[in-house]
C-alpha cells in the first residue's frame, strides 16, 4: 500500500486506497462508480446485493461463482463497511474498525487463506496494566489480581454465564427454556443478582463494555448469552491468545473486502446508496442514488437499524420493520496514538491495559507487524463514549492520551507523533458499532424476523450470524447463507 | 360527516373523509393534495413543519398566529397523525386510533375547545368484567376483587410507583437520585422484585400493557416512571372516569386535527412524504416527494422511530441519530365490533372488562354518544399483537369476538353487524402505537437528546412531552414548545 499525503474527504481516502490497493495487487481489476447514466446493460441481474461489506461481499461472491448474475450496491465511496484501514505513511496501515480474528473463526480464516492474506499475532508478551481504585499494577495471565475477591468473583460469573449461554439454541435463542425469563432482564440486573462485590461487578461490566461498546444495563440478558455462546465462550470473546483478539491480518483487515470486490469487479458500484427496493411481478428493483437496478432477488447486507431506514414497497411486515427499531447500535471511539517505537515492549509491556476509570479503559499493542511504528490502540465504549461524543475533539485525544499515560508512562505523551479516532455512530451509513445488540424483549418476540426473508428481499450481515454473531467470521456466514437461500429460489 | 360507501384506498378514506368535513364545516377552507409543479410560491417559509398530527398542526398554528409563514408537509393523504376518524354510516364515527382525553389535560381540552369541538363522557354506568382463570366475575370499584390477594398487592404497588415516579424530574428524568438504578431494569425485574402473588403481577402487567401496548420487560422501570410523573399518577393513566379514558370528543378526535388544518388552509400539504432536510447557509431545505420548501427553521413533529428514517444533511450528531435507534413503537391492534344497540347495557354491563387471557383483554364501549350502533372496542397490545400479527385476518376477528363473547355473552357474535381492526405497526408513517417509548439505558444516556435541536431543526411530537407524554395533551404541549423555540430564533 502507497504513502498519501493527506487526503481531503473520508470518500476520497477511501478510494485512493481502494485503487492503490488494486494497483498494487493482481492485473484485471476495475471498480466503477457508477454506470454511465442511462446505461441498462448489467442493470437487470439475478440479484442484487445491498452492502459492500463482508457479508454482502462474500454473498455476491458465492452467487457469481454459481454462475448467476450480481451487482452488489454500496452506499459509501469505499467497501469493507465496518472494516476500515488507515495509512501510517510508509506502507503501515492501521485498522480504524474491525481487525481482529480467533482460531475458532474458521470460516472468516478460511476466506483470508483463500484471498491470499496472512494473519499474525495480536502482540501478546509481556505483563499487562490493571488500573483500578487509582492503583496501577503489572500481571500475567487472564485476570488481574489486584483484589482477589473480586476477581475470584467475576472467574466464577465467567462460568456460570458460560453454562447458561450453552443453554440457548443458536439458531432460535427465544426457545430456550428460560428464555422468557432471562429476556425479561437487563444483564445489569443479573449482575446486581448475583455478584456481590463492587470490584467483580465493575470487572464484569468492563468485560460487557469491550464486546458491545454498551453498558450491561442496555442488553438483554438472553442476547448477551446468544451471543456468549454463538463464540463458544465468554472467554472466547475477551481473551487475545486462543480468543477473539488473537491475530491480525497483514495490511489490514480491509483488504479481505476489497480483494473479495477486486475479484467482483464492475458487479460492485460504490456510491449508490439504495433507497427504495420495490417488490414487482416476477422481479424487485432496487432504486439508488446511482440509479435503479432490476434483480429477481435482493439480499439486504447491513445492521438491522439501516435496513429499516430503506423505503420498501410494499411495506416491510409490521414484525420485520418493528425488529429494525429494536436493534441499536453500539457507541464506541476507536483511538489510535503513533509512536517511533512501541516503547512499552522495553518496559516488558504488552501494551493490553484494563481500567475502571478513564476515557479510554481497554487497550491493545496495534503496531504493524514489525513493530514499527508502535502504536496503542485504546477504545471508549458505551456511556464513555457517549460522554465524549459531546465534547470537542482535542479535550477527547487529551484524554485518551491521559489514560495512556496513565497506563504506560510519560513517554506515551511525550513521543507521541500522531493521534487519530474515530466514531462509528457518526458514520452514516454504520450509525454505531460493534454491532446491533437485542435490549429486552427483543429476542423472544422478533427474534424470528432477523432472517426471515420479506417476498424476494433476504438479509445478511453480522448481526443474522448464529455462529461469532458480531464478528467478520458471522458476516461470513451470514452471506453464505443468505447466498444458498437465494441461489436455492433462483 | 356524510355516510361513505366503502372506499377504495386508506388514503381515498381519509381525503374524502377530511374534504367531508370540510364541506360540513365554516367555509373558506382549501386543501391542496400538493402545488403545481415547478410553483415556486409558497415554498419559501419561515418554519416548514413535518407532519400533520396534532403536534405538528398545533405549532404550525402557533407559527401562523405570531405573522409567520409555515407549511406544514404530510406524507399521508390526511391529517390527524395517530388519530383517525372510520364511518359508521348514518353520520356516525368510531376512532381506530387515539381517542380519549381526561380531565387534567388542560392544554388539550383548550384546544378541544377553542375549535369548536365538544366532548362526552366515555360510557361508565353498570358493572365491569373480569376474567381471570377462566372465571368471570362482574364487579363494582376501580379493581375487581377476583383474588383479594393479589388485589391488595396491585393497589399498594401502585401506591409504591406513584411515589417512585414523583421522584422523576419531568424535563430531565435522568437527574432522577435513582436514575441509575431504575434505568438499569426493566418494569419487569421491577414486579419480580417487588410482588409476589401471580395475580397480582398479572393485574399490573395488564395495566402496564395496556398503558404503552408493550410488555413490562420492554420497559424501562425509569422511563415507566417518568410516563406516570408525566399523567400525574398511575390512577390518572389507568382510570376511566377521572382518568385518561374520561372522555371522548364528539365527532371523533380526528376532528382536532381536521380543523385546525382547515384553519392553517393551504399551509398544511398533504401527500409529501419527506425524504431529506439539508442545511444550508442562512436556510434549510426540506425535501418531499411533493417537492422542495425552504425555510429558516423546521420542526419534525414525528416519533423518533420515524425522524430516524429522515436523511439529513449534515448527518444528525451521533447522540440524536442513536436515540432514534432506541425508542421503538408500541404494538396494538385496535379492534371495533359494531351491534345494532350496546346490548351489553340492558345487562347492566359498563362494556369494561379486563382479562388474563384470550386475543383481547381490555375493552370498552365505544359507541357514539347516542348509544346507537352500539360499539365494542377491545384491544389487542404487546406480546399478544404481536402474535396475531402473524395470523391471518379472519382468525383474528374470530379470537377477538371469542374474546367479547366470554365477557359479554353470545349476544357479542349473533348480534354483530360488523367487524373491523387496525394495526398501527402496520402503517408506514406511524409504524406501532400508542407511542415510542425507552428501553433500558436510553434515558440515562440519551434522554437530553429527545428535544435538543439539531441546527435548523426542533423536535416535537408526544414522545418529546413532559407533561402528558404519549398523549393527545403532550402533542399539544410539544407542538406549544417547538414553536416557541422556533420563534424566539426567528
Amino acid at each position: 500500500m502507497r504513502e498519501d499525503a493527506e487526503p481531503r474527504s473520508r470518500a476520497e481516502i477511501s478510494r485512493r486506497r481502494l485503487l492503490g490497493a488494486a494497483a498494487a495487487g493482481a492485473a484485471g481489476y476495475a471498480l466503477r462508480s457508477a454506470p454511465a447514466a442511462g446505461a441498462a446493460s448489467g442493470r437487470d441481474v439475478d440479484v442484487v446485493v445491498v452492502g459492500a461489506g463482508i457479508a454482502g461481499l462474500y454473498a455476491a461472491r458465492e452467487i457469481a461463482r454459481a454462475g448467476r448474475s450480481v451487482a452488489v450496491l454500496e452506499a459509501r465511496g469505499r467497501v469493507g463497511g465496518r472494516t476500515l484501514n488507515h495509512p501510517l505513511g510508509r506502507g503501515h496501515i492501521v485498522e480504524i474498525g474491525g481487525q481482529w480474528v480467533g482460531p475458532q473463526q474458521k470460516r472468516i480464516l478460511k476466506l483470508i487463506s483463500e484471498l491470499g492474506l496472512e494473519t499474525f499475532k495480536t502482540y501478546n508478551r509481556g505483563k499487562y496494566v490493571d488500573y483500578r481504585n487509582g492503583i496501577r499494577l503489572t500481571y500475567s495471565g487472564r485476570i488481574p489480581p489486584t483484589d482477589p475477591a473480586a476477581d475470584a468473583e467475576a472467574e466464577a460469573a465467567i462460568v456460570e454465564l458460560d453454562s447458561m449461554a450453552r443453554q440457548v439454541p443458536l439458531d432460535a435463542p427465544w426457545t430456550a427454556e428460560r428464555a422468557r425469563k432471562w429476556d425479561s432482564q437487563t444483564f445489569q440486573t443479573w449482575i446486581d443478582g448475583h455478584m456481590a462485590t463492587p470490584g467483580g461487578k465493575k470487572l464484569l461490566a468492563l468485560g460487557i463494555q469491550a464486546v458491545f461498546a454498551a453498558e450491561p444495563r442496555d442488553l438483554s440478558l438472553l442476547f448477551v448469552l446468544f451471543y456468549i455462546h454463538s463464540a463458544g465462550s465468554l472467554e472466547n470473546l475477551i481473551n487475545t491468545a486462543g480468543g477473539a483478539q488473537d491475530s491480525r491480518i497483514v495490511g489490514g483487515s480491509q483488504l479481505i473486502s476489497i480483494r473479495m470486490a477486486r475479484r467482483l469487479g464492475r458487479r460492485v458500484v460504490l456510491e449508490a446508496p439504495v433507497e427504495e427496493i420495490v417488490e414487482r411481478r416476477g422481479h424487485a428493483e432496487v432504486r439508488s442514488r446511482a440509479g435503479t437496478w432490476r434483480a429477481r432477488r435482493v439480499i439486504v447486507a447491513v445492521p438491522p437499524a439501516l435496513a429499516g431506514r430503506i423505503r420498501y414497497r410494499p411495506i416491510m411486515p409490521a414484525l420485520r420493520d418493528q425488529l429494525t427499531q429494536r436493534m441499536p447500535m453500539g457507541t464506541v471511539f476507536k483511538c489510535i496514538a503513533v509512536y517511533p517505537t512501541p516503547f512499552w515492549r522495553a518496559d516488558g509491556l504488552a501494551g493490553q491495559a484494563t481500567s475502571d476509570s478513564g476515557a479510554s479503559r481497554v487497550t491493545f499493542d496495534n503496531s504493524p507487524p514489525g513493530g514499527k511504528p508502535g502504536v496503542l490502540l485504546g477504545f471508549i465504549e458505551g456511556e464513555e463514549a457517549r460522554y465524549w461524543e459531546t465534547q470537542p475533539a482535542a479535550k477527547r485525544r487529551k484524554a485518551v492520551i491521559d489514560s495512556f499515560v496513565t497506563y504506560f508512562g510519560e513517554k506515551a505523551r511525550t513521543e507521541l507523533r500522531n493521534y487519530f479516532d474515530k466514531s462509528w455512530a457518526e458514520e452514516e451509513y454504520t450509525r454505531g458499532c460493534y454491532v446491533g445488540y437485542a435490549p429486552p424483549g427483543v429476542l423472544l418476540d422478533y427474534g424470528r424476523h432477523l432472517r426471515a426473508p420479506a417476498g424476494r428481499i433476504h438479509w445478511a450481515g453480522t448481526e443474522t450470524a448464529t455462529v461469532w454473531n458480531g464478528y467478520m467470521d458471522g458476516a461470513v456466514q451470514s452471506g453464505e447463507r443468505a447466498a444458498a437461500e437465494v441461489l436455492a429460489d433462483l
